[in-house]
């Protein structure tokens, strides 16, 4: 860890507060992004815990969000890599059933694994939009994203264990982040409960998001989701499983997290942060203050309702005097899910703002507004969510960008000393008919440093390094797109040929 | 780009083959992996132009393959970055309706816009189980991936131009590959046909890939997706879109991607690489030698079948003679995408192979074994597809393993010359307040460059940079898991660690 220091001045003149030198040599380190994530992606809004929200206009068509795009939001800093590297030798604990003990990560992939597609919202996205500014991360729509999550049951966990006793109320799980020395952990302890029928009715602790290992970041090895439920309930790195009686004693539980008006302090009396109620918001085209080409124009966003599935889309150009419906579109991922809709419209020239409202299945809809709370909480109001396009007569002209692919050629070792390459009488021979006598010329598809040939249309062979067998074959033959020369060379040049590339390449 | 020569030495002896030095000094250079996909989850099997397998091991349970994970089959170099990075402008011809014209993929983002889940496989997957060991890249089970496509239907497209006349018998599509002078164009241009009921059933031109741009190497910005059909028909780059009488005149399509039997060179009268067959395997666990635990365990793997879904997957653990029928599990993605299945068991340690067998909707069942044929194209035998898997007593010791995660925090930069503060005398006697009054101290869970403090549970305040509203009315009340200090200071006390926080962090 890196020590700096500054040197104070006592201030005499009543003068503003001055700092010396430029502010890039006040020595703040930034941290690095997550791996897998480009800063273009995200705002930042925090690097230590991480709160990285996804730019709108970086939000995709279709209803799954990569994790390459999917937001941030820890409540503490990250257990250390040495941790989060355990795989499958990850344990913890379980209580609450019949027996007490443990399982690993390894015990987990032999059970009864499930996939499940859910979305996970930060309690404060849409913060940003509230009137009365709530301290806290001023979250527009992206801090919410859409996954396929991977992992067994908790009920299946329980079982394992010989079910739950006691008639408990709740399941409770808590984080693995390293609590500070000289705080009393409850204070900061990241422990979650939510009501017992939930946690065996349909959480699952999960070690895969979208297809892949589930990211340090996003809480791998292991995490707990909670279907249709706010983030905060999702805990991360989840060393204690429990089947309680009681609420968790932590803070986050008891006052933090609880829908109160504002000025209110936070306790067991307010409603805590669990099922996200119907929510839907435009994503593009033009977010991130894009222009668009005027003329035919697709609206898209996402809509959902935690638990429940949505039933239809409205979106409206006049702030809500009229709507127009809205089509769902792609697979429908099920009740946890978020869906793409659409709505295809004619932009003029100018500036426009449209909104959308969403319906779930059971009815419930959006509202224009939702009541300011203390902490900015759960904002689902369609009023401010709209989104801004800007549409222009003719495109900006094309910028050519570096692209990072583009410095993706690693530069070949510098050759100090160039190797002698002794070749065969048969393959010498061979070598003329690569370099001068096949028509059209090996050289011409074919990379082969012997011959300094650089083509690239088929396989260089200095890397593909092949077979006397599969170099006669193709040679005769053609292969893919390779033509045959069986016709033009004889037997004789053939096996030449042949000789020549494979003394050549290996 | 580079060049480099070799000596060569007449060969006087008869000697084996010599090269003096070592292989790394040849200056042979290996490209660096596509933008987001790294070596270890790749089997490479040529670098230019790119064919990567994604490793057995790599596949997750979840039904969608992530972008990072997705294998790459190139049949040519991909277009320089130059054009790739065209976005909105690129624009390709459309020919075989009624008028012909261009669009650009800004056009194409206003109209009707479908995102459908598909397998792309390609025909060699599975080549290196055939026993005659035909060449091309030895492709084993990880030649296919399962991604969502977000795009255009070809039939609006069509209709845009007031649809196909002449009554075309294909959809022809070209793609934007640029072509070695020397060759006739149909030798290596990248151009295939499909029959035009099924191009204007449900083929779309795609420009986003689970969620996200369409990356260079698997087309981006444009490509033909047709569902169910196997990966060459899914031309990238698209340049261009016919309603035609005829095949292309490509090789590509003529004789390439056509199933024959060994020895024998293809033409139009063998079938081609369209629809893909009934198809299954299994991914895990214990793939790439990964010893698994004995005991309980889940197996689990893909099937697909193109255009038609999956009904049922049995697995076998004694090649074949009995059968277990498997769960299907997660979302289904529709009649084009895969589907995860598997299979609890239990297994003692020592060596096991168990192989799978998949049935598709239409009551086909994947067959035993595939017909030999001479490129090696379309294994679906389930025979040579079964995982075998080594079961231990005990997990090898965990490793510590760098990780790039350890790696990403940026060093700060050094600090050349410590810049001067200057405070004001509230903010100094702030500073007393943040240094030693406070209970718990200010730096247990806050980051403060001017106090040298280096918590990391709270916000980094040189980061958060707060207001002096916001930093009373956090001390005075708390903000989530920070506790109230209200009762501890007085106002003059709180104002004066607002001042400290305020000016120190500016």
């Amino acid at each position: 860890m890196q020590h700096w220091s500054r040197r104070f001045v006592m201030k005499s003149l009543g003068a503003a507060v001055l700092l010396a030198g430029h502010p890039a040599a006040i020595g703040l380190s930034r941290r690095a992004m997550p791996v897998g994530k480009q800063t273009a992606t995200f705002i930042e809004h925090n690097d230590l815990p991480w709160a990285l929200e996804t730019r709108r206009g970086q939000f995709g068509f279709g209803p799954i969000t990569p994790v390459s795009h999917f937001f941030v939001r820890n409540n503490l800093p990250m257990p250390p890599p040495s941790v989060t590297d355990e795989g499958d030798h990850w344990s913890f604990q379980v209580s609450g059933c019949a027996e007490a003990g443990s399982l690993t990560l390894a015990d987990l992939k032999g059970m009864n694994v499930q996939t499940i597609a859910n979305v996970v919202q930060c309690s404060g996205n849409g913060r940003a939009f509230f009137p009365h500014h709530p301290s806290g991360s001023q979250w527009g729509v992206g801090g919410a994203g859409c996954a396929l999550w991977t992992g067994v049951r908790v009920a299946d966990i329980f079982e394992r264990f010989g079910g739950v006793v006691d008639a408990p109320a709740f399941l409770t799980a808590t984080g693995g982040e390293q609590l500070p020395e000289g705080i009393a952990r409850d204070a900061v302890v990241v422990e979650r409960s939510v009501p017992i029928e939930k946690g065996l009715r349909d959480c699952l602790l999960v070690w895969e998001m979208n297809g892949a290992p589930l990211p340090a970041v996003h809480g791998g090895p292991l995490r707990l989701i909670v279907p249709g439920y706010f983030g905060v309930n999702n805990v991360k790195w989840v060393r204690q499983l429990g089947a309680t009686g009681q609420q968790s004693t932590a803070k986050i539980q008891q006052s933090g997290y609880r829908l109160r008006a504002q000025g209110v302090t936070g306790g067991p009396q307010h409603p805590s942060m669990w099922r996200m109620p119907v929510k839907s918001w435009l994503n593009g085209p033009g977010a991130d203050d894009q222009p668009v080409l005027a003329g035919s124009a697709t609206l898209y966003g996402v809509a959902f309702s935690g638990e429940r599935g949505i039933s239809a889309v409205e979106v409206s150009s006049d702030a809500g005097d009229s709507w127009q419906v809205a089509k769902l579109v792609g697979p429908d991922l099920g009740p946890n899910a978020w869906r793409t809709f659409s709505l295809q419209t004619t932009l003029d020239t100018g500036i426009h703002r449209f909104v959308s409202r969403a319906t779930d299945t059971e009815g419930a809809q959006q509202p224009e507004q939702t009541q300011d709370n203390q902490r900015g909480y759960g904002h689902n109001g369609w009023g401010d969510h709209g989104l801004t396009i800007t549409a222009v007569k003719t495109l900006p002209e094309r910028e050519l960008i570096a692209t990072a692919e583009r410095a993706s050629v690693v530069p070949a070792t510098p050759v100090q000393t160039p190797p002698v390459l002794v070749l065969s009488d048969q393959a010498l021979a061979g070598k003329a008919i690569f370099d001068n006598q096949a028509q059209p010329g090996c050289g011409v598809c074919h990379s082969l440093a012997a011959s300094d040939a650089r083509g690239a249309v088929g396989p260089n062979l200095d890397t593909l390094k092949p077979g006397l067998a599969q170099l006669r074959n193709a040679i005769t033959q053609g292969v893919g797109a390779m033509p045959a020369y069986g016709g033009q060379l004889s037997p004789v040049e053939i096996d030449a040929l042949a000789a020549y590339v494979f003394e050549a390449s290996q």
